[in-house]
């Protein structure tokens, strides 16, 4: 092992000097969060050292939290790189359920997507940009030609054989069985998790969430005139389970609407062994598991995340997703694996608009048949995270002192405390002059809590957005009288 | 003036000989119901008469029912011929509110339109082989390749506006004015009844409705957990009233669902000045109307019946329909006109879904902006009508004596009222062993009252069906023990 020199007490190795040379590189910036450095062989050559020292000195990296191998492709600048931001607190919800009522505000943040003057840093849309948009279009092209009077007849409920076999399949490949004949299809996941809240509530019901959670969910719960009970969620780990067992024991809890895989906006993944608890614990006591697993496919690292239902034993666990974060909204094409509900979640769909619509569902399946949709989803993959890694470094030098931001392992949105001085909905309208738009805190929870806290959709990062960043940081700093 | 004979009180002029001659060609089945017949000019030169004495021969024609003009086109044989079997009689449906349920029956019978073996007779789905089929493909097509990233964000309520703007100029076009920003783009006719609903109903509620009525109304009150008042409606002229005012001044009726053009099963027809009683009732009684007008396009003769929408002073009444029977049902695009209940709808369409698929209503948009719309509509009229005649005749051919049937204006569907002793669940189960599928009375009332009762689908007429149409009159036959 080659030492570069030796004092007494202090040993420094050539492979801890390299290190910390690009070590600087990347916290200066020089190599950006998500970009590949070189390979091991390209730094052994350049630095002359053997390719085990060159090994090291990755690995020292790896340890540091910098960089992260990628197998097949090298070694890359982490993308939740280690900030000197903390991260926020776990959340503190209101214990009680509450009325929830945001509906002008969520209206208003969900149409500024339609305005192309604004930086989109608002509601969680993916870029189309990157969204595989002209295969899609191709497809959908050929779909409409070759399909005769296909798509011309009711697509009944459960929907679209050809595109339940490829859910079907995708599942089984991410690790748990599932058959076509398991999935109802949907005009998008907020649609299945209506479907699935209606099939086993009734108004005045309670619902656990997250909090912060989904603004979606939270009108969806509203429409339905259900009660939503928030329980506090890791911004790392999910839902926190001890509060959540507090919370069954003392509330008539109907049923759980949670997002074990990147929750929005937190980014939170649960660990398997919580999802397995969570979904025991529910089991126990007969409450239903409405579970989002829309983004569980944008993970940054490691392999897709399982969802809780690959845990569930009883048909408790009602599994909602759609193709909207991964390929684009506008198809509307979802589904529900709805367990033990599934008859009941069959006829909503009929009494809701009878079936989705035939033609976005054929070309969906097409694409996952074809291939492309893996490849696809390495892309989004890969410039979601770097995305993340920028925004949260813009974050860092341009917010003010007492931020604090998270650092999601997957899905493309950040989630920020600021300092208790700024109010994201003064924000938000101040923004709006400036030509940005953001989701403010306010929307993610019907308690009122989330008042210093915004929502950042990171899936555009560009230098106007990253401008937009700075603006923003301006805007709080004027708030601090 | 030609007069052929004359005897000492019975005088037979030559065009009333020649127009008996010509009536006995259509009744014996010469000239088929929605033909076209010989021009004036031909007829004046064939029988070597006047124009004058043709034009005769065809007014008097014309005024026994038999024949009807059509401008720029010519003399028809009507497809409403006199036939020798009576209509039904006007509906007697319960006089106090029932709970729904008729939930599998409707699922079975709508899944049977995915049998491409059954003779579809049963769900009303219209002929995807005229429903423009392949020029709609190439439409979705192009659309889907030049649409770049527009097809593929939320076309967020009020939906697609190149859309919207089509549709307010076919409601100028039919006699009253309507805005793009009065509409509400949805899933499919239905959708827009639920959220309709949904914005003005709460559980427990009474709406009231025709009787029989279109069974999806019934489901989705069912859904939404409301009750159906049956209000008594005759098979020409819509519903009553006279029963309406009673069935208001005795129960709290929170909305009223009704299908003034074209009710489905029925084929009714509420005349203009009814339709104007019916929203001055109600507005005096500020209760809402939700008007279903999806069929009012397929009219027989005349002209585009107005809706009562056209009579709202008040923003009571919230406009219902689709391209479903029109164009076709797969692509799930509709619209509401929601009137002073639009921002709610807008909010309930949004948590229902989010958005209706944006390719589906481009690609119809641009289909109507083309023109190639009002050429489609001319066709399906023509062949509707035919069809609806030569069912009637069918049926009057084969089912037995006691049979009444409807003498619709406009849509594609007869109501057919079997003798006392036929049950139509049973001849549903018969039929389907012979591979035709029908729609049951019973899926028509939330009170079994139409146990002898079947609507026929005559939008896929053809020898098959005719054979059908001999096959099921056996069958009711053979159930009279």
């Amino acid at each position: 092992m080659a030492i570069d020199e030796t004092t007494s007490g202090h040993k420094t190795f050539l492979y801890e000097a390299i290190a910390e040379e690009i070590a600087d590189l990347i916290i200066q910036g020089t190599y950006r969060p998500g970009e590949r450095i070189l390979s091991v062989r390209q730094l052994s050559r350049q630095r002359k050292i053997s390719i085990t020292t060159a090994l090291q000195v990755y690995l020292t990296l790896e340890n540091r939290g910098l960089i992260e191998a990628r197998p097949q492709s090298g070694y890359y600048v982490r993308s939740k790189l280690p900030t000197s931001l903390p991260e926020p607190n776990v959340s503190t919800p209101s214990p009680d359920p509450t009325q929830v009522s945001v509906r002008e505000l969520v209206m208003m943040v969900m149409k500024d997507t339609l305005n192309p003057h604004l930086v989109q840093l608002g509601a969680a849309i993916p870029n189309p940009d990157l969204v595989a948009t002209d295969k899609m279009n191709r497809i959908m092209a050929s779909v409409a030609r070759q399909t005769g009077t296909a798509s011309s007849i009711y697509d009944l409920p459960p929907g679209c054989e050809e595109l339940r076999i490829q859910i079907a399949q995708r599942a089984v490949a991410a690790g748990y069985n599932l058959m076509p004949n398991d999935i109802v299809t949907t005009s998008g996941c907020l649609e299945a998790f209506g479907l699935c809240l209606r099939a086993i509530c009734r108004p005045g019901d309670t619902v656990a969430t997250e909090s912060p959670t989904y603004f979606g969910v939270l009108q969806v719960m509203e429409s339905l005139e259900l009660r939503a009970l928030e329980i506090p969620t890791h911004p790392r780990d999910g839902i926190s389970l001890s509060a959540l067992r507090f919370a069954l024991d003392h509330n008539p809890v109907r049923a759980c609407l949670l997002m074990p895989n990147f929750n929005n906006p937190l980014g939170s993944l649960m660990p398997d062994d919580n999802k397995k608890e969570l979904v025991q614990m529910l089991a126990a006591r007969d409450i239903p598991l409405i579970e989002a697993d829309d983004l569980g496919e944008i993970y940054f690292s490691g392999k897709r995340p399982t969802p809780a239902k690959a845990y569930d034993r009883k048909g408790l666990v009602m599994l909602c997703s759609s193709f909207s974060m991964v390929l684009s909204p506008g198809y509307r094409v979802g589904w529900a694996v709805p367990g033990r509900f599934k008859a009941t979640v069959e006829w909503l769909k009929f009494t809701t608009n009878i079936a989705t619509s035939t033609l976005p569902q054929l070309g969906i399946a097409r694409f996952l048949a074809s291939g492309g949709y893996d490849h696809h989803l390495r892309t989004i993959r890969r410039v979601y995270s770097r995305n993340i890694a920028q925004m949260s470094q813009a974050v860092m030098r341009h917010f003010p002192e007492g931020t604090r931001v998270t650092r999601p392992n997957g899905g493309f949105v950040l989630w920020v405390q600021l300092p208790e001085y700024a109010d994201s909905l003064r924000l938000y309208r101040q923004a709006l002059q400036a030509g940005i738009t953001l989701a403010p805190g306010y929307m993610f929870s019907a308690t009122d809590q989330y008042r210093n806290f915004i929502r950042l959709n990171a899936a555009f990062w560009s230098p106007d957005a990253e401008r937009a960043i700075q603006r923003l940081g301006e805007m709080i700093v004027g708030m601090h009288q």
